[in-house]
């Protein structure tokens, strides 16, 4: 969720690619309910949406660049998609450009039929299939990693949809929340490590998928249980529910950032309150790294709860030290004369009158390229803070993520670049601590991180990829003298 | 600022209706300043903008409706607008109408030169003033109460632009905070009573002014002081500075609803910090209405300085038991299966996790129809809530208000239909409070009301307006029949 | 009608500026009657068009840039223009730039009641007009002339809205034909010597006027008679009609360059069919300046009804050679490779088949700048023609006018710039001959031009204005210097 | 070219569907000269344009509904299409509805690299082979039959482009002028029997193709010739150009309709001058069928050459007895006492004062379902007509066509309800007669037409179709009982 005051200014972020929701044997009215489900994740993608729906005929698709409200709010935009099942997709641009034939779901007219698919995750192979594929006559209409499964899915020799879906992702490496529509029902599926968040409800005789719970809550539907890593449910319309294991059973890796920065905190991931976990991330960080402060202040909105937890463990006082404007989004001409350079900003403000004068903590989710956090630091000293003691709800960010969240390149990572000292200068912070990666493992409810085999993917972390990342290791071979110099990190800011 | 959850769901919520700003003896950029000041003003009025420069020569006007950002983020936009002196207004519409015709600044090419008049406030005579003009050959070209300022202007004898603009206001009663441009300087200026804000900042060598302290932060400005109630500030284009008081010495009465919700808590109003007078407003709350209760819960984001202060001074747990989605704006199409009547919104949610079998203490800032908070009760009461109090960070809200705020007729009002009992019963909530007007006044930094001769302009809460109301008068008079019966409550909903 | 091949490529072209239309009396229709028949007269302007129309209660304004068609073919803006009374305008900007606050009709709350004026012609003293209404305090809204009669007749002492406008009319000097609408009725006036025209026509109940007698037809309205110079005829609800006379008996003199170029084809003015006023041109044409050829081409469109009475005459056959797309409007961007300057036009082009080898007779219906008359002759050229023999159906046009018509400044006019054998050589034709100016009297049906007291306004071709031109004569004062040397035709091109 | 006055008022028109052209080897300019020729082209299509272009590294594209001034007249548009060869095409919809994924030159990505395609016309085997690849795990983009080419293209075995082109249309029947590019340079293409027109040209180095030759006009390039049915050019980078004759040698059956209607009057079509052949037509008309009448009005602009013609060979005088109003395109809401029965329109109007009294000749260029006719007929006896003799410059249009025209169903045809003196009598002519076969074979420059093997496809007059029509034959089969009754014409009207 893009909530953090600077971020399109310098890129200074991360984003969630996309978000997934599928409702099947509603009576009729199933776009609606997908545009209500689509809103309440459209924090997990904002720059395109679409949705498709079946009528127990044909399948109907309206895609739009923007946010839901821009596409499906009408009447008339949502008298398109009749029907008694949809599927739909918000997307944050990674793999494939901006363009609109990459906005999701795609759809193929197959031999067997119709087929919808909206995909969150990466594919890691999606490169190497699509050149065998392409060799062979496939014609591709996007430049989405995802349709390449449409592609296996076309030209598998298995007789039924099902086992053509099974044929094609076991050809499939990577990250994936999938939801596949037929003219037989609906496909909910997850990876074999379930690195990406799928989760299933009910309401009346439908049956619900979304990549977060807030979205049951947008359509008055209940959270029944995750989808399970590698698990592969199948919906028909007469309401029939089976669950397969494609990949057989391997234990699960789910992606811990879910939990520090890209799910809504009122979601529950991996049988967690969001919230909750971020609370007991700042608990943990109060402990782990106290201070000698007057005030505990978050970065707003992502930095809120933990800074509840920080200041509930530690007995610091919590404050709206930086207030956050509401009306962002469009970067205004600047008068020439350095009201940028004096760290002015349109997007949040000190709260002077709280600030002056006080010893701060400052409580943020993450540190990824470190300018952001050098800014606020800055604008609490300008607004009279005498010390700025920064903690990061987070371990150090230091690699990069192929598993379908946008990273800068690893050279702009300011982990990969420095150590915590020179961060800490960099930042100009009095102080500057991260959580351990231990504390993070018990803020989410485990005991400590399994090394052998740890219970989440947290690769952006420790660099401990969880599958084989086929293109990028093409592409390494390459051009192996391009690389990123890994060993030596950089202590000067670029 | 429209901060609330519901507000334009059910129209339950009260508006602002301008912001203004103005800067002078800038180096050429004086109007990219004014779009960055309005924009931090945008909360004040989010249905217009406009801006008008001048560049020595002549005067430029763009104005437009919707956001600042739509209007005046492009460098096209700006290079309309040259000039080292510029105004501009962003307005909610009340008086007058949506249409482009009504968005300020308002320009005449008058007899002595060209004149631009960006008002915040509403002349309370302006029918009356309007009728005589009309009868004398005065054409309007807009249905807005600040054309006749303007007309007052043009047809003023005295010799001087000072004089004429004088002349003009000394016949204009009510609540205004002016910004004037003519080709010899600015003019600014404040009603008698200072029901509305005005604020003087300094940038190098520019004088700027605006409707709260934010804006001047927006352009790295310094705040230097308050325009005094009934004083006009004179600034000509070689840096002099004049002030008058037109209207000799009165106690000023500036409108208290600004620290209650209007201004964003990072402003400095009436000598106060914004945020620190609603923190005080929660700490006499939790003294005058305490609580047996687990968590403190704000209804975010107007009430969480309150909820601050309320949980600093009862030592009862802060919590953000309510998410507030950050993409709202348009109405989505429902499903006809009732998820509307569920307590379902798309513009935040309970956080479940955190609500589920506690006892929690609301904190809102202002109960206008009542609507809203009965819809919050009932989801904090879904989500699992044991016990919701209700406490209200401004006394009953039961008059009208004829100074610029956009209020629902009296009979909408839920306290002027019902008493405190009723009114809790009306919410469901299991216990309600609003804090006292001396509360309210000692959170403000008075020690109390002066009856005689209030500090401030609380009409709102009390009826006791402190000017004549021509215009509501002369209605009355003439539909007596029709007026709102004020002295029978009615106890049931609407 | 702007149906000049090379238009808007070069500014060779002339412009009429305005068409109006009024309707009153019919059942509630006024508006769709009003968008029907501004759509006919489109060819009179295509920059702006608007409506405003009365309900018996209100008026109501609809006005936009571009066409009738883009602004008033929905039922939405149609639905939004209630009432039994309509006027409409469409606008060639000339006076007053291209701002919507300009486009008319404009209207006016006055002290008696809203006002509504549509105007096509030109107030010759408007500039004098406006400055002694502003030194008096009015405030004008646009900068058209003719918000000056509004303004007059808000500041007439007169008691009756009839006295008032008289009032205001004696005040006015130039061109106009006017639609008036107020809260009793419809005026409808032209100026003292008729040099605009306006028709009267009837449909059922209702009364219709109309700049051009083709918009009667586009709703099924019989045409009535022509509204006589210097008549005023006001239409009350109740139906009854009455004519006045304020300026007395004057002769007219009616634009005679509605026939030579303004009007449709299909029109009636002055009496007499357009279309065969312009053959009849063609007829003098091939009297006056025969010429040995083989074929007659047209310039299309505006040139074909002259070169069939050429055809008809002189027995020579009329062919196209010239063929005139019918997808223009847009500047293409232009290959570097002097696609342009080798004669090439997207809006026309030459039939070769028919024109090779051939001598042609090119008949347009005027010569502005020559500029296009040169491309023309060189298209044809290109095309094969072995002689181009170039015949004009109007006189030298080698004066500005005053009254209305958009028309390049003087220094640019050929026929102000060169005698006939230079015009000759210029636009490269083998032969040029226009029109004598009895000629083309006696086209439009008199014996004769009677230069005592010409029938007809033709100072654009003779000088001979039929008002005083107050405005222009104090610009002249003004800038004696800057004026253009009448007396000596410069021979070069510029 | 969609002239007609009715055109889109009852949907009693014929459509060209499409308009190709390309250039190859200019300095980098390709694309603007592509606009400029599709512009030209803008009668053939519409709906949409597009436009590819190489510039020796990647193909980019740029497709948009509406003309091709809206999409390709802005240096933003062209300067997305960099590089030496372009193509482009005009749409009008028919096969495949009217998104935007169904506007060419449509591309794909195969394993020999990028291949763009241009096509007019209608491939009658499309669905036939849409089947069988779809089987073997194609996936269409589009639901155009020109997408089959590409796959049939994707799918080849043969090693070269050029053998896996002429593979591919060796599979397919029908109509087609196609211009594919692909790295190595641009082919030129046209069916066996030559039905759809394609031309070619040059511009200094550069080699042109285009539907028409006035294209060539429009870029300042020559006409070179047409290419031949069945013949296919290869023209590299280098300039070599090579001409292959994939299918044999056939003899020609271009489309007669170029003729009667869809070519510009200015285009040379089957070596022979569009508008020769029409005023020829019209000169046939005379012969066959001449008429006692006082004038020859043609319907505008498509019967004007033919009625040019007739008036030449009867001595009859030529006159616009209709005018063509140049602002149509949407249509108004209509008042609701009838106006749109009395026969009025909007398009166009009837020159009352010319046809008053008079006997006409009505000339136009074909009838189809004959609604326009009567309303024709109709407005010209309103508008005073004593007789109007109708005479048609086709034969009577009595069947469909599946060659890339949209023609109204069968059943909607007129000459396929009725014989010649019902038509009369329903169109509410004094007299009709349409041009003979041999009579319209000689126009265009034939002695007559050879019934064993006509010189023109003119199955739309005879029901002779050139090729097999696959499609037609199988959904026949499948519905034999819903086919039109052939043998029984419907005298009534529908």
């Amino acid at each position: 969720m893009n909530l953090h005051p600077f971020a399109d200014e310098n890129g200074d972020t991360l984003h969630e690619e996309c978000g997934v929701f599928g409702v099947i044997n509603t009576e009729g009215e199933a776009a609606a309910m997908t545009a209500l489900g689509l809103h309440a994740l459209q924090h997990r993608g904002q720059e395109a949406a679409g949705i498709s729906s079946f009528d127990g005929k044909q399948f109907y698709t309206r895609r739009g660049l923007g946010h839901v409200a821009e596409n499906f709010s009408t009447a008339e935009s949502i008298d398109e998609l009749p029907g008694f099942m949809a599927a739909g997709h918000v997307r944050y641009s990674t793999t494939g450009g901006a363009g609109l034939r990459n906005v999701q779901p795609l759809f193929a007219d197959l031999a067997s039929g119709g087929f919808s698919i909206a995909h969150n995750g990466n594919i890691s192979n999606a490169g190497t299939l699509r050149e065998e594929l392409v060799s062979k006559g496939a014609i591709f209409q996007s430049t989405s990693d995802t349709e390449v499964i449409i592609h296996l899915v076309a030209t598998s020799r298995y007789p039924t949809m099902l086992d053509k879906l099974t044929d094609a992702l076991r050809l499939v490496e990577g990250a994936y929340a999938l939801i596949v529509m037929t003219p037989r029902g609906m496909a909910a599926c997850r990876d074999p490590l379930g690195i990406r968040p799928l989760q299933m409800g009910r309401k009346d005789g439908a049956v619900v998928f979304a990549s977060e719970t807030v979205a049951f809550g947008a359509i008055g539907a209940t959270f029944e249980r995750e989808v399970e890593p590698g698990e592969l449910i199948e919906v028909d319309f007469d309401g029939s529910i089976r669950t397969h294991r494609p990949f057989g059973n391997n234990p699960a890796r789910p992606c811990i950032f879910e939990h520090v920065y890209f799910s809504r905190p009122d979601s529950i991931f991996a049988g967690r309150s969001v919230y909750e976990a971020r609370k007991a991330i700042g608990t943990q960080l109060a402990l782990e790294s106290p201070c000698d402060a007057d005030l505990v202040v978050p970065v707003p909105d992502s930095g809120v709860p933990a800074a509840i937890g920080y200041s509930q463990q530690s007995g610091l006082p919590f404050e709206l030290g930086i207030i956050r404007s509401h009306y962002v989004g469009r970067t205004f001409i600047q008068p020439s004369d350095g009201a940028r350079h004096s760290g002015v900003s349109r997007k949040h403000s000190a709260n002077r009158s709280i600030v002056e004068g006080k010893r701060i903590v400052l409580i943020d989710d993450s540190i990824v390229r470190g300018t952001t956090s050098l800014k606020i630091v800055e604008m609490m000293r300008d607004a009279g803070a005498t010390e700025v003691h920064f903690r990061v709800a987070s371990a150090p960010f230091a690699h990069g993520c192929y598993y379908g969240v946008d990273v800068p390149e690893r050279s702009k990572l300011l982990a990969a670049r420095m150590k915590l000292e020179a961060m800490q200068t960099f930042i100009k912070a009095d102080s500057l601590a991260f959580v351990s990666i231990d504390g993070l493992y018990r803020a989410v409810g485990e005991e400590k991180r399994k090394s052998s085999c740890p219970q989440f993917c947290d690769a952006c972390f420790t660099g401990d990829y969880p599958t084989r990342l086929t293109d990028v290791s093409r592409r390494e071979q390459d051009a192996a003298q391009l690389s990123f110099p890994d060993t030596k990190p950089v202590d000067e800011p670029v």
